[in-house]
């Protein structure tokens, strides 16, 4: 099988390479990173595949990016031959809630789940230990499955924010704000504060977005939503909420006048191009047409809704009218995965299955969705989503020498209906390499699994030994 | 991290065992491999789920299975400690064509695919030795996955039967019969045939059952439906089709007078405790009572019939009338995956979304669909599907320290949720090791990687050279 090295010494290759092309090594750029012999899928505005090419990588961005022959013009210290395999944007998760991974497992198969199960639950365990425990876990998946930047939403989040710092991720940092009292906020107003706090605290950060986040239209009152598009536009900051998700909250909303959850959100000032709502099930063609008007961004969470039972967004009708939508893991309670990568083969089936048609939602659509749509849904299509010279090196390698991934006649169709998130072999983040050959380099694998089977054995015998009263299990 | 070692010296553990428990030797029976520190998933009729387990293997059987207290009894050459990870009865794949994985990512996002694409694709390329390729490479695939026990249903079954055997994997081998010419038969009297040789062939076979597999009841003659049942009935084997899989299906089938697909194929005999059928979409509540009266089995592809846009087999309807219903891939081009394992998620998630409830197909009948309900299809319950003394040790191990596996409240819920193929650590077929730490030890994995890229670019070349002529593409 072709193997994999990182060469240190890539002076030498530079230099065999300057005899085969008759140059001097005076007149090359200094580069910091070269991906060799890579099969680049860019997912550019032209969806450029460019087969036996080089990414040239420098101070945290791609300086160059083409056919091998560019190297004749670069050195760098460090050459990494892929050897083929698939050099392409790493995936942007649009919606999750790392921590709960260490609730993953629990409380399946119920009905209602959110208000019976896992609030109660969220009552007794969430503190900031457990933020930090379970993000650290939901990071390490995160990496392993390919995912360069994502949306949390959930308590703590200054925890979650350093977490993410730590492991060189890019991240979108959003802190729960709720009527009723929340694990780490006895009102929204302390929650609010929390964020303006991380704002200022991360202002200047190129990787850390701390963000407003609202959990849901009808667990807000109409005041506090208001307070938030103002100060969303006074700190010029992103708001993630879950939006048009439930039956119950369709409920709400039109126990309060309104005649859906996107209407009543424009009522409060909050829909705006700094929105990125998760879910947009229940939404129709009028709903649709708010979203493209006020330029929401939307993360699709098709392996959550439909292991929930709440429904198909209509994401084919949002993408006709040229709205943002990427895609999203939801929690890992809820999907139960943190693989965007693992998203992609059910967005395409569900979707397919639902019109009845074979032809809907095409491969290259999906894998379109997953990395430049998260990165325009986010307003981040500046700087992340795709391949392209000036933008950050955010960049995963996929095997594609795995049985399942072999062969390949079409790149797109083998990123979602043959790969697995353990076919994502490296991972860079702004340049630096977070992976490489499986092996997480920022964090220590092993520590972190065993840090979260104690809480978890810890959550377990207070649950099942009488500690924790439910309404069911 | 735990570590596994694979104890050649088991004697010396045995031994150590003697003198805590304060037994000699000579009272000790005699075996060939121990699974020690399991976590024993056994999916026998009690669901009995032994925590600190062991397993004992003998001659290709279970001979002990239990708390760890029960090695006191035996001695072994081999001991595997597995350090508490899963140990489960191997995975049934009851419907695939594994030589198509040298055709995956072909054709993707295309209506009407089987009679526009695929059949003329066969036509072109589906010959001996690409069988011989794409099987190895489907087989490579399939026990990384997990799966122990698989129905195939493609050409040059002899081929299949081949390599299925020296990778070590028990399987039921259907020679497709078809009206029109197929790639190894002018006429369906030779598949038959081919058939009838393969059943001689393997007659005393332990692992390879040949059967009788009419593409479907729509693509073949009544006259030749009924002469497969008698022959099925001569020979004792077993059949499988395509049922009730497409409306094109359902309009030829009453073209021919019929009420449905499983209404004929009574007409034509077929229907028997002998018969596997494929898919089972567009059967109402008739055909399930007939499904029911007559013991067919049945086989779910729900990742290909989502992705085909065919639509949601009444799973949940079957299983309340007690119908033994398995779980399948079917082909490579269609999943496109080969894990019996990623299938899982899809059964839940699909049953949920399409009954609008999150109670729908709990997570221990998904488990149970993949390995005793598919053994009860196949009529093979008396020897595998279950961990159970006097069984085949048909065995996977599954890795519980991935960050993707951690933690783990529910057993059967981290298996359907949160497994990944790559998962599965070790596979056990009739006793003997087939894969260790994810090594294949039947196959040399470069080799088979190599052919099939080898062959899947002679197939571009013709494809994309001019070749071959499509209605697309």
């Amino acid at each position: 099988m072709r193997k994999l090295q990182f060469t240190v010494s890539g002076l030498l290759l530079c230099l065999s390479f300057g005899q085969v092309y008759g140059q001097s090594d005076a007149g090359r750029q200094e580069a910091d990173l070269i991906l060799d012999h890579a099969t680049v899928v860019t997912m550019d505005e032209a969806y450029r595949v460019i087969e036996n090419g080089a990414v040239v990588i420098s101070d945290g961005l791609i300086v160059d990016i083409g056919q091998r022959d560019i190297l004749e013009r670069y050195e760098a210290t460090n050459v990494l031959d892929v050897s083929g395999d698939i050099v392409m944007p790493g995936f942007v998760n649009t919606h999750t809630h790392l921590a709960m991974s260490v609730f993953r497992t629990l409380g399946e198969d119920i009905a209602d789940r959110l208000h019976r199960y896992l609030f109660p639950l969220e009552a007794q365990f969430a503190d900031l230990e457990m933020v930090r425990i379970g993000t650290r876990l939901g990071v390490l998946e995160s990496i392993k499955g390919g995912t360069t930047t994502l949306v949390d939403m959930y308590y703590f989040e200054g925890a979650v924010a350093e977490v993410l710092d730590k492991a060189g991720l890019r991240g979108v940092v959003g802190e729960t704000i709720m009527t009723f009292k929340t694990p780490d906020a006895d009102k929204p107003s302390d929650a609010i504060q929390r964020t303006i706090d991380l704002i200022h605290q991360y202002k200047d950060h190129p990787r850390i977005f701390p963000a407003f986040a609202p959990h849901g239209p009808y667990t807000n009152s109409t005041e506090t939503l208001r307070e938030i598009a103002a100060l969303s536009e006074k700190y010029d900051t992103r708001v993630t909420s879950h939006v048009a998700e439930s039956v119950r909250e369709s409920e709400e909303i039109a126990a309060r006048g309104a005649r859906s959850s996107v209407a009543y959100l424009e009522t409060t000032g909050l829909l705006s191009s700094r929105l990125l709502i998760a879910h947009a099930i229940l939404v129709d063609d009028a709903d649709i047409a708010l979203l493209k008007k006020y330029d929401v961004g939307v993360g699709h969470c098709v392996s959550a809704n439909t292991k929930s039972a709440k429904g198909v967004a209509p994401v084919p009708a949002m993408l006709a009218r040229g709205i943002n939508v990427g895609l999203c893991t939801d929690g890992p309670m809820s999907g139960n995965g943190l693989s965007v990568l693992d998203e992609l083969p059910q967005v395409g089936k569900i979707h397919k299955l639902n019109l009845a048609d074979r032809e809907a939602m095409p491969v290259r659509d999906i894998v379109a969705m997953a990395t430049i749509g998260g990165a325009r849904a986010l307003g981040m299509e500046d700087r992340i989503g795709s391949l392209e010279v000036g933008k950050q090196a955010d960049i995963i390698i996929i095997d594609t020498t795995a049985p399942n991934m072999t062969p390949i006649f079409d790149y797109y169709a083998a990123l979602v209906y043959s790969a697995l998130a353990t076919n994502v072999k490296h991972m860079i983040v702004a340049g630096s390499v977070i992976m490489k050959d499986r092996q997480v380099l920022t964090m220590d694998e092993a520590d972190v699994i065993q840090e979260a089977q104690d809480l978890s054995a810890r959550i377990a015998k207070r649950l099942y030994n009488g500690g924790v009263r439910m309404d069911n299990n």
